[in-house]
Order: structure tokens, then C-alpha cells, then sequence
């Protein structure tokens, strides 16, 4: 199997599969457990911190992005801080240029260009996924790009390790008129449902009528 | 079979086939059934939106490309979607240049001409195959393109899943006379009989007494 | 065999060939029968159009490329267009430089020298060969370049599905005092014959007389 | 073993790994072994000097970066030397555009960046993993950067030859209110127990009082 | 056999041959038996004509460089016409340059480089050899230049298919005192013996007291 | 083996080595056994001249860099006089620029850095290890650099064959105090010891009162 | 053999040695026998003149670089005379910018770096070994460069086939007090011993009075 791979490495395979992304995607499918929940009134991103060596801090998970916009990613941790920058840098430019926070539509269709170069003309594609979360005139959004460039909007994300369990997970408890509360408490049964018990989780929330993006301390997410 | 394709990744095998164009077009093959039908006073296009997770919008399957003219593909999402960009960009800058719509020979040429490049120069060809629906000053027009740079017109286009069964089925149903309702059920008709049943469908049509194309708001195609 | 041919991607054999130009040849030979034949007072060209999918509109085989010279070609369709397109630059520019029709010679060597330049600095040679016909000061021309860049000049080619066999069929009927209507006949029944049986055909003539080439409409070449 | 791994030179795995990556880190885990140890006072750098040939200056294993921030690291010498080039010209860059000593979040994200961007454009990753000790706004800080761009926070790092064992032996010895002759001692203890006894250690010290990072004379640590 | 050449593209084989060159110079020896005789008064060039399809003009195998030089060759036909415009044109700039005929010395010494930069640069060398015959200051001059860039002066080339049993005609048949028709006669016995009886040869001859270069008709040399 | 080399050219192995950097140091190994020795009065360089082919000239081993700085290497010769231009350049650069001597931190780190890049960036990494002797500020100073770029300081080195042997006769011999001809004798010895007997041997020295480097008369080194 | 030499194209082997560049020498062991020899007062240049084909003037063995340098050279004879020019050009530029003949250790460093960079950039090194022999202020020099880029002095060399017989030959013959004519006869017995008997040879001289580079008539050397 290994040498099969080995004698295909950036091209279509005979079903007209590009491998080389396939194995991104399982590349994003050995992260954390990552989250994004949507109701019209605000977004959570959720994202498991594993259990990590001693004296070790934390890595940060969700990202603040611009005000409005925040990120969480799953994959190779360089892949991910790497993409994260690229979006930071975006917003930014859009901020200089039109003087108006950036819409969610151009962030996320800039972001997926920007993947979907490297399936073309790069050595390799990037090994990561990213869910971003935020409020602009067309309300909360919440949106999934994947290593081909790939986008997807909707109201329930999950990528990394176990990624289907637990959008199982969160299917099965959503409702359309969940408190942040309970869509926090939806989010950590479904990441910790999956993962085996009790993890720390970081959170990231942007709302509706602030229209602001903030990262949540660290919770030992218990019932 | 794999083995001895990873061994001739770009080039004419002996048989003097592009193998990778051909994998590209078996991409293009494991797309959503999408379709397009013209009549003299219409072109209507249709795409079947796969059955999706749960809390997940489903993805645009038909764009406006200018007031004029609108696009369907299939195949990789991220290359429908690049493809259609650079089509968009080619109509708006033919409007900044000469101050009037693009006509739809330009814009298919021109499409064709980029798919056709990366066969010749690129990592690897495009997965997707396009199909424009336009008006100009020759009337209603449907174009297919596919990833080797090929160019057809005609009165109705399969592509993506079923496409040999998809275009039975409308060949079977096409009168040139149809009206707007009934080609659109055709098309739904179509879809749904080589999907095994109702489907989401997402569609658009350009009218010739407008020359305006519109996307139609996602309906679950009954009878 | 498939297997040895991906060892030795671009280079000759032990033999001295050039197997990609092979091999693109081979592509050539894939597709539609296409003849071209020469009096001194006319050129016809003549491209079979194969039956294609219903709701289909045939493609155009026969190109205009300017007033005075006509082209086809047989091959990969998005090959042909390229190069087609490449002649009609060559022909305008020469119009624009030096405000006088082109002639056959620096047309046809222009073209050579661009299939040529495919096979020694390219990811592969076009698979394409391209038959021209035109009217300059030496009188009707008719030429045949192949994807090496190799020239032929005469008063019969054929390219395409079972040329040689096509050949030998214009071989026997051509007179050097053929009419019009005598070398279409002979062109349908060429092709016919080596396809077995009524084709759909497209046709193109350049006249000494008025120097200048027309495409003409299509018509089921019947007895 | 050695076969495989040469056909897959720089892409992803089928279980999406990045194997030159992987071995990359093989690089450094056959280097010497190195640490970091912090308090919220002071952070201590400490590098084995492995037992070298007679007559020869033991390397510099502790680097001075700028005023307030210093460096180890552990795998390819030359790898570990021109990274710490890199990131010495990133601080004294930041001091001539700002006229302020560079914060220790910018200089590893920077450092992170150089290391990710070889894992996507070069011929090959960095076969060295960094760990650098600093003192800025936010007070002391420790960061260990790995060939991947992968970035860590915290108290306590180990790379190198039995990395794991020796960061066992820090964990068990730490404690917050930690002296620096017991940071010191700490660090000796861990290296020396994981290579089997005595061992030449190079130190430095970055403390937050002074702000400022000194190395530390070669000392055999003994009891 | 042709699988063992896939594996050494373009380099030295252990013997220290290049084994494209090689191959490049088989693919010589498959083109047309070429000649070139010189004496002190003129130099004759003399080609056959390979027999074609019907209907098709024989290709120009003798081709004029310049006033006082031709040239023909054998190999790849769009090779040779690619190296024979080389030849003009670099015979046209000394013109320009220098506002006299081009040298014979410079003339090959400039093909020679060509040829050899080939080996060296390129993705392949050129598939064919040219032979040269011109009058300059130094008298009549017969140059071949071959795929590597290596150079010969003589009296008396042959090239192409069966080139040696040629070459063994002319040398028996040679007189330092042959007339020009004598010449003529002696090389179409060389090409019509080795291949078999009567052919079609083109020629050309380059005179001492004109300094002029000139085809001559095809003729059906016959006893 | 061989075989199995071939297929991994210029990457990591799985335990993380940097195979053609390992091989390019087994080019250092075949080259003549060469010897540093240092006090702190003065440093010597040694390097045999391997028997060579009658009537030719020994090669230059033992080279001036700069007044105050000499060289000597081992491995492919090329590749040696090469890195010994390219520290003569670094050398006659910073007289211009600073109007000092270069020091030898600077000089030796350019060299390590100049050998680092071709590990990362070219297509071979350099077949040789240079030693530098010299004198600056900081007393005499001799360094050795390896292919990798890494760079060792000391009071004895030996690079080519047989280097492990012959520098533990220096080892052994050697005394802080030793005198000039007491150093050449011990290198001397060293160099005869592992080669089986009486050779050549050419010299070089750097004297802490002179700040001279100067290439000494090749003798035969006999008791 | 040949397979295995495949995969391994441009790199060390596992022994460290740089396979191409000692295929290349292979190369320059299948050329023509070729001498230099030197004594004080003058240096010879001498290389057999393989037997030819009939009608074939022998090749220039023997090339004149400036007044005052010759040059000879064995292997590709394309490589060679490409290197030779190189070599003219380097000439004719010191001429130019310092308004003095060009010294032999700058040409033959020259003329070494070419050489070399050749095996850390190109796509092959040089097939050939050059022998240059000049007169400068240092008297007359004798200097022999090879693919490597080494450079070797002294007064007696021979490159190409049975080159270390035909040394060998001269060594025996050699005497610091040759005369020209006794010079010329010992170069001519080496190549012919080693041949086989009688041998065309070219000659070229250096004299130390005159400080001129004559090429000599060929000569059959007969005793």
C-alpha cells in the first residue's frame, strides 16, 4: 500500500482521486476533536486540548482573527498556525483597503483559494482544516474549509479524530434556539462523549449583538 | 493498474491517451449529476445537491457568472469554484474593455483555452467540467467544457454521476417547444430517476426576452 | 509494454525514437478521419463529424484562419483549437506588420517550428496534426503538419481513424482536373468508405480565383 | 524499511503523515540531550556537551540571541547554528524598526514560520528543534519550536537523545518556587541520569529581575 | 533493453557514453542516405528522396543557407529544418554584422555549439546531422556536424541509413579530378546501391568560380 | 546497497540522517590525511602529498587565505579549492569593507554557512572538510569545517584517511608547551604512522608574534 | 550494472564517490591518446590522430588558445573543443582588461572552476581532460585539468586511451635535458607503442625564448 502511494505522489489516481489531498484529509482526521455551533444569535467553536506532557502549557486553539471573526483548525499544528495568519493578514488587508471589517464570504473564499493553490501548484497541500466563526451583516456565520479548498457553511462542524461521533453528538442535541450555555455544554458532551471522558476544551464565541469574537478561558469541561 | 499508472504521470501512454486527462474526466465522473437544457428561449441548468450532514447548508451548485450568463460544474469543489472565478473575472473584464456583455463564444474559448494550458504546462489538469448558459446577440447558448480544453454546444448536457443515464433520460423528454415548467421538470425528472428517487435540486435559467440569468431557490423536486 | 513506455517519459529509445512523438501520434490516428486535396485551381479540406450525443451540436471541424487559408485538424479537440488559434495570431500579425495576406510558406513554417519547439522544451508534444489550405502568390496550397513539426506539402492528406486507407481511396479517384463538385464527392466518399457507411461531414474550399476560403454547411453526403 | 521510505520523498503517508518531517525529528532525537526549565523568576537553558575527541573546544551549546533572550537546540549542528542566525538577525531586526527589545511571542512565531515553510517549499525540513528562554513583558518565557513550526509553551522542555526519560525526571523534580542552584542542579540530575552518569553540561540563565540572559561557564556537575 | 535505457535518461553510462547521444545518432541513421562530396572546384550535396504517399510533394532535402552555402541533412525532419534556420539566420546576422559572407569556420563552429549545448542544457539532443558545403576564402569546404557538436572536414560524407556501405561507394568511386557530372553520377550510384535501385535524390552544388550555392531539379537518376 | 542508496537521493533516511551528507563525508574520508595542531604560540598545518604518478608536481595542499589566516582540506580536490577560493573572497570582502583582518569567528562561520546551504538548497552537498589556522584578537585560533556546515574548535584535528588513527598519535604526543619543531615532528609522525612510512608532507604555519601564515618547503619528512 | 548505475544519477554512492563525475573520466579514457611533455625550455603537446574514415580530414588535435598558450584535450571532442573556447575567451578577456598576456595559473584556475561547477550545478559534467601549455613569467608550464575540476603541474602527462602505458613510456624516456627533437620523438613512441605501430600525430610546441604556441604539421611518425 505504502509502495503503491510512493509511485503516485501528486497526481490523479486511476479513479480520478488526487491522493495527495485524500492524505491531507487524514492528516486533519489525527487532530482534536475541533467544533463550530451556530444558532442566528451566536457561534461557538469548540476544540479539545489533549492531554499534553507536564510543565507544558496548553496550545492555543481558538484564534481571534479580527474582532468579528474568530478561528479553530485541526491537523498539522504548523498547517493550522500558518493558515490562521494567512486569514489574520486578510482581515487586515480588507480593514486598510475598505475601512469595514471584512464579510464573511470574502475571508472564507480567500481563504479557500488559497488552498486549493497549493492541490495545483505546490509540492504539497496543506494538512488542515479550518472552521471560522463570525457576525457580519448577514448575521452569524459559521464555515468549514477543508485541504482541497473545499467550503462549507451550516450551523454544526466537526473536524479531527472522531469528527463524525461527535457531530453525531451534536446533531442529536441541537435545536435551533439553544443558549450559549447549553450550546457550551452540547459542545463539551460531544467532544468529551467521543474522546473518552472528561478533556480540556478551549472555547471561542462570537455573538450576534456585539458582533465581537472572543476567546473563553480554559474549562475542565464537567457536568 | 495503479502501480503502472504511478509510473506515467503526465504523458501519452502508448495508446497516445493523456492518462491524467482521463483520470481528471473519471473526477469529473464521481461529480453531482448536473445538467443543462436549451431551448430557443431558455436554458435552464440543474444540479443535483447530494444528501448532506446534518446542520450543513447545502453548497451553491449554480452561479451567477454576469447579469448574462450563469454556470453549474462538477467534479472537485475547489476546482469548480477556481473555474468559475476565473470566468467571472474574464465576463467583468471584458465589460471594464469594451462597455458590453461578454458574448458567450469569448468566455467559452477562453475557459476552454485555460482548462487546456494546465494540460500542457501544469502539475496536473483541472477535475471539473463546466457548463455555461448564456444570452447574447446569437440567442440562447449552452456550453460544456472539459478539463482537456474541450468545447461542445448543444440543447442539453450531462455531467458528473449518471451522466450517460441522466442525458437518456432528458434526450427521451426534450420537445424544443418546452416550456420553463416543463424543462424543469425534466431536468428533475432526470436527476432523480439515476439517483434512485427525490432529490435536492438547485437551479438557474437565462431567458431570452431578459437576456438575465437567475438562480432559482433550492426546491425538493416533487412530482 | 504500458510499463516499459513510463520509464522513458521524453526521450528517444535505443532506437533513436522520440516515443512521446510516437505516442502523440498515436493520438492523432484516434481521431476523425479528415482529408485534405488539392487541384490547381481549388483546396478542398474534409472532416468527418462523428456522431455524437443527441442534443448535440457537431463541432466545428473546418476553421477559418483567414480570408485566404483554411484549416483542420485531427486529434485531441482542445490540441487543435490551440494550434488553430496560434495560426490565426500568425496570420493577423502578418496582416498587421507588413499589411499584406500571409503565404502559405511562412504560415506553415510557423506553425512547424511551434509543434517542433513542443517536442525538445515541453512537458509533451501537442497531439494534434493540422492539415491547411490556402490561396497565395504560388497559387493553392495545401499542407499537413504532424507533432513534430514535420511539413508535407501535396494535393492529398488524410489524418485521422483509418487515414491510410482514406488515402488510398482519394488516391485512386483524384484526376488532376477534378471539379468541385467531383472532389467532394470524392472527399464523402473516402470517408464514408473507411467508416463504414453516410457521415456527417464538414466542409471547406479555397478558390483560386477569388483566394478566399469557405466553410461550407454541413450536409449528410449522400450518393 | 529503507526501500519504501525512498519512494515517498516528501509528501504525505497514506495515514497522512509528512514523513520527511518524521524523520526530521529522528534528526533531532539523536542529538544531544538539551532543556529548559522555568519559574516566573528565571528560566534555565541546559545542553549536554557529549564527550568529544581529545584536544578539541566542547561546541557552544547555549546561545546568547540578544540582551534578554537565549537559545538551545538539539540535531543537525549546522541546522541548529543557522537557525539560530536566523533568529539572532529576527531580534536585532526588530530592535532597529522599533527601538525596543523584541518580544519573545514575535521572535518564536517568526522562528515558527522559517521552520514551517521548509516542511512546504524546500528540499528539505530542519533537522533541529530549538528552545528558546526569554524575558519580556509577559515575564519569563520558555518555547520550544520543532522542525514542523510547531510551537510550545511552558516550564519544562526536553529534545534530544532520551528526551522522555529526562523530562520525567525534571517533572518529578519541579516545583515552582524552584532556586536557580536547584534549577540547575535539577537540570544536571535529569541529563546526567538518562546518559549514564556524569556528563560535561553547558548552562544559561535568562532571570526576571536583570532581564538579561548570560551563559554559563562549562562546569562537570557533580554533586 | 529498452527498459534498462529508462532508468539512465540523460547522464553517463559506466562505460562513460552518453547514452541520449547515442540514441540521438540512431535516430540519424534511420533517415535518408545523405551524401556530400567536395573537390577542390565544387562540392555536390545529394539527398534521396525517400518514396512517399501518393499525392504527396517530396520534402526539400538540399536547402540554401546563403549565397555561397547549402546544406542538407538527415534524422528528424523537424530537427533538421529547426538547425537549418539556425544556420540562416546565423548566416544573415554576419551579414549584417560584418557586411560580408559568413565563413565556413564560423558557420559550423556556430551549428557545433548549438548541437552541443544540446548534451548539456537541454532536455534532449537534437536527433540529426547536417552537412554543410560552401565556398569562403579557404576554397570549397564540406563540413558534418553531428548531434554531440562534434565537427568533421572531408571530401566525402554520407549519413542516414546505410551510410556506411555508402560512404564505401563514394570513396571507391573518387577521383581528387572528378568533373562536376562524373560527381553527380557517383553519388547517385552510392544511394541507389545501398538502397536498392532507382531513386529519387535531390541535389545541390556550391562552385568555386561562382562561390554560388544551388539546388538542382530532382532527377530520376538513371544509368 | 548500492541499489538502495540510489533511491533516496537527497532526504532524510527513516532514522533521521541526511544520507548524501554521510556519503560526502566518506568523500572527506578518501581524501590525504591532513593535520592541524595548535598552541597557543602557534598552529601548524600538515597534509601528506600522496605518492604521486612520475613527472608530475605535488599538489598544493596547504594554502594562503589571508596574510594572517592558511587552510588545508581534504576530499574531492575540486571541491577543496574551491571552498578555499570561496574563504579567500570572504577574506580580501571584509579588508574592503572594514580595513581589518578578518576575525576567524566570522571567517570560519561564513564557511560553515556557505557549506549548510548546499545541504538545503543544492544538488550536492560540498565532498570536503577544510581546516583553518590563523591569528586574530583573540590568539591563535584553529578550526575545522565539515560538509554539514558544522564547525569544530581546537588544539588538533585530522580529516582524510585514516584521520581516527593519526589523531590519536597527536594525542598522544601532544603538550601545550610544545615547540614549533617539536609540532611539525608530532605531525609528521602522525601522518607516517597511518600511511605506512616515510612521505611527503607539505606544511604550513601561523605564529602568535608575526600574525603570519605562511606555507613551509615540502621536505621529506625523515628522522 | 547498467541498471544500477541508473538510479543513481548525479550523487555520491554509498563510498562517497561522485558516480558521474567518475563515468566522465571514463569518458575521457575512451579518447584519443594524448601527451604533454615539458622540460625547461620548452613543453609539447602531442595526441594521436585516430585512423578515419576515407575522405575525411583529420580532426585538430592541437589547438592554439593565445600567442603564448596551446591547449590539447581527450574525451567527447564536443566537450573539448566547447572547453577550449572557453578557455580562448578567458584569454582574450585578461588581454582585454589588463593589457598583458594572461598568466597559466589563472587560466588553469579558470578553466578548473568551469569544470567544477559543472558538478554541483549541470546537468552533467564535461567529458573531456584538457592539457595546457603555455609560457608566462614563471617559465614554461605544463598543466592538465579533468572533470572534476583538478588541476594537476608538471612535466609529462598523458590522458585518454592507455594513458597510463603511454606514461609510463615516457617516464622511462624522460630526461630534464630533452631536446625538441628528442621530446618529439618520446611522445611519438609512447602513442605508438601503446596503439599498436604508426600513428598520425599532431604536434603542438611552447618555447621558453620565444614564448610562442606553434601547432606542427601532422607527420607520420616514422623512425
Amino acid at each position: 500500500m505504502a509502495a503503491e502511494m510512493g509511485r503516485m505522489p501528486f497526481f490523479y489516481n486511476t479513479e480520478g482521486r488526487l491522493v495527495q489531498v485524500d492524505y491531507a484529509l487524514a492528516a486533519v482526521g489525527r487532530g482534536s476533536t475541533t467544533l463550530g455551533l451556530r444558532t442566528k444569535d451566536f457561534a461557538v467553536l469548540a476544540s479539545q486540548v489533549k492531554p499534553t506532557r507536564p510543565l507544558l502549557e496548553p496550545a492555543e486553539k481558538v484564534y481571534v482573527v479580527d474582532e468579528h471573526v474568530g478561528a479553530t483548525g485541526s491537523g498539522y499544528i504548523g498547517d493550522v498556525t500558518t493558515l490562521v495568519d494567512e486569514v489574520r493578514v486578510t482581515a487586515q488587508r480588507h480593514r486598510l483597503a475598505y475601512d469595514v471589517p471584512i464579510d464573511m464570504g470574502t475571508l472564507s473564499r480567500t481563504l479557500a483559494e488559497h488552498l486549493h493553490s497549493f492541490t495545483m501548484y505546490a509540492v504539497r497541500p496543506f494538512g488542515a482544516s479550518i472552521i471560522l466563526a463570525g457576525a457580519d451583516e448577514l448575521g452569524i456565520q459559521l464555515v468549514q474549509v477543508d485541504p482541497s479548498g473545499t467550503t462549507f457553511k451550516g450551523s454544526g462542524f466537526a473536524i479531527g479524530q472522531h469528527a463524525d461521533e461527535a457531530l453525531d453528538v451534536v446533531h442529536k442535541g441541537y435545536r435551533p434556539n439553544l443558549t450559549v450555555e447549553e450550546a457550551l455544554a452540547l459542545a463539551s458532551r460531544a467532544i468529551e462523549d467521543v474522546n473518552g471522558g472528561k478533556s480540556e476544551i478551549e472555547f471561542g464565541i462570537v455573538r450576534g449583538d456585539t458582533k465581537r469574537f472572543e476567546r473563553m478561558p480554559l474549562e475542565n469541561a464537567a457536568a
